[in-house]
């Protein structure tokens, strides 16, 4: 069983998604970017020019940990591996789950909007590695879901893996490769009264550093489904609630107070005081178990999406409500605007080390809506909302 | 004349405005707060809980330059200055500047919008300083309107006071007090067709460090005024350019060109490779000009807003329109708030150190979009604008 490595999965991973992965420092990352005059000139200014197809963007600000340029793909590869014979992996089976889950999501969403399709778009990059996003907008039921999945290979800065306990503190170590796969997903229903749901799991390896050969590889999972509805049913909290500890339970009992509390902590909004939403489970780092047993874990986790949420969607599509509702759902979309484009760390990450936009954006609400100094009437359902989004609640 | 300091305002400075001021590093804020047992019990959990007006909030999260806690004040004071006689001082004629500005600027709005009323807030902070907030929503002619103005005591950490040239590498002093004062302002119309219109002129000076009297204050100014149209109106850009250009030319005919591509620089949204509007001017530490002429050229910017800005509202407020001009609007609002959240540096800053969330945020939109993977049709006018924020133009 490997030890609890200090090196954390949070400071150098990102999968273009909405996940909660990495943060990031601004030190790392240049100041807006001041053009030399040779580069003004390649791309020309002004309105009369249309002989190009699509006004051109210039270059992606760099840092620390940057991802290669996407490239589109036509078709969905088998795999995004770079490793040929594979299949047994830990890599390979992780792919393998979040495809399928990714597959019977999209399916079941499908189902229940009762019409509306996924679009897709697949893409790779030169070095190995790609995604595929699917995006459904505009349906009878969601304003919009999409869910992703993608493989990394980056590199991180040795800095972050001194941090190890392996690397001894005066050897400085040369950059280490490291691998990421993950499946992110949020489902912005349109009925005020039916929850948004975000879930997000992903598995990260780093290889030895270059000129470190001896030193160890590192492996963690991480991840995490949770509900952020605009108004409280306390029965389909506890339903989803009840889900989430299920599939924890099978593991370990001590992973549901964990992970639910762990998860209260991250998606909070601090400049609010708030959290976005009623949570669920987050976990992140995790390899101090058996490698098996959390692929295992994850797998049920993810597994657990469709029971948990579905049958919360059936039940609330179609409640009727009002423009005060629906003001009031927009509300918290801005919140969850907040949340994605201030703290969270995948997001964050991507948008500065140069991931899809289109893939890490996707995570953002269809409309949203900012009102000056909004109070919800003491006592009101919205203000029940709020309340538990300020004070976390144990559902179960 | 003072000289040129390495010690940028940039790094230590809000205004609780969304304005253009401070950068941040997120190793200065905590991680998302863990609650002991204990003050967990502070906070029952659980919606049957009403004996509390409002719901609490945990404390803001602390960095090392924080804001206190604001107070609300049912009067305006004749200033927020905390220093007695101090009529002649840059400070005090700084203070009353911006707040007649905010005057002029508010009853110009309340004029062209024809009814709606501003919503004023004033609040004050124990060390001295505070603010009055100003907010129009759901007018006949603007969304959300906000003009606020703000005066701010703070400490600012010794390293930073350690980069300008007065402080030897290897004397450490202690913290450095400041002052700031600053009017800032986001004016969002309805009409597809009128233009949103950002300005924010501050004035920033600091103390000697504690342990170090001898050391030089510091003073500087910054600020700058911008425009962003969902669709391009050559003639409105270059009435609002000539305007900002006419301030800039009676005090240096460098000023226009400089603050002009700094103000490009300065609104970029990185991560999507294009500017959130078609800019304007835009200054920082400028401190290399007798104060006396930067007073008044601070004077002279907030003084052109009105005639930059209305004449083009007055123009266009009632052009018709239709749901796809308003949605393009609302996908270009989807980008202001990106910026705002993601990138600039009063927002940011302000977030993190507890200003005033409710002023820092009127900056946002009533209402914003996101599609996924949105692209105008070439050569449409959508296109246009886009191509315009991507390549910046000379507009006069």
């Amino acid at each position: 069983m490997p030890s609890t490595i200090a090196l954390s999965s949070s400071s150098f991973y990102s999968l273009s998604t909405p996940s909660t992965t990495s943060s990031s420092c601004s030190q790392r990352v240049p100041k807006a970017a001041a053009f030399s005059a040779k580069e003004r000139d390649t791309f020309p200014l002004g309105l009369t020019k249309t002989h190009q197809r699509f006004p051109r963007r210039r270059s992606m600000v760099r840092s620390a940990v940057s991802i290669e340029k996407e490239t589109p793909e036509a078709q969905r590869p088998d795999t995004f591996l770079r490793e040929s014979s594979s299949s047994s992996s830990v890599r390979a089976r992780f792919e393998k789950m979040i495809r399928d889950a990714q597959d019977e999501v999209c399916r079941a969403i499908e189902v229940a909007d009762g019409g509306a399709q996924f679009k897709e778009d697949v893409w790779s990059r030169p070095g190995g590695g790609g995604g595929i996003s699917r995006v459904l907008q505009d349906g009878a039921v969601w304003e919009k879901a999409g869910v992703n999945v993608s493989v990394v290979y980056g590199v991180m800065p040795p800095e972050a893996y001194r941090a190890a306990k392996s690397a001894s503190a005066d050897h400085k170590p040369g950059p280490v490769p490291f691998f990421a796969a993950g499946i992110s997903s949020v489902l912005h229903p349109k009925n005020p009264f039916a929850p948004t749901l975000h879930f997000n799991y992903r598995y990260f390896e780093t290889d030895a550093p270059q000129d470190a050969p001896g030193a160890p590889r590192q492996w963690w999972f991480g991840g995490g489904t949770d509900l952020t509805p605009a108004y409280i049913f306390e029965e389909d909290v506890r339903h989803f609630h009840s889900v989430q500890k299920g599939a924890c339970d099978k593991f370990d009992p001590t992973f549901y107070p964990r992970f639910k509390k762990w998860c209260d902590d991250y998606f909070y909004i601090k400049h609010r005081g708030e959290r976005r939403g009623l949570g669920g489970i987050f976990f992140d780092d995790l390899n101090d178990y058996d490698q098996e047993m959390l692929l295992s874990f994850a797998t049920e986790c993810a597994n657990s999406v469709i029971p948990a949420y579905i049958p919360i969607i059936e039940k609330r599509k179609d409640t009727p409500f009002t423009e005060k509702h629906k003001a009031w759902q927009q509300l918290r979309r801005g919140r969850y605007v907040e949340f994605n484009l201030v703290y969270d760390r995948g997001t964050t990450f991507g948008l500065k080390t140069g991931g899809r936009i289109e893939s890490i954006l996707v995570s953002l609400p269809l409309t949203s809506r900012w009102e000056y100094d909004h109070k919800p009437e003491e006592g009101s359902e919205e203000w029940k909302l709020l309340d538990a989004c300020i004070n976390p609640k144990e559902w179960i």
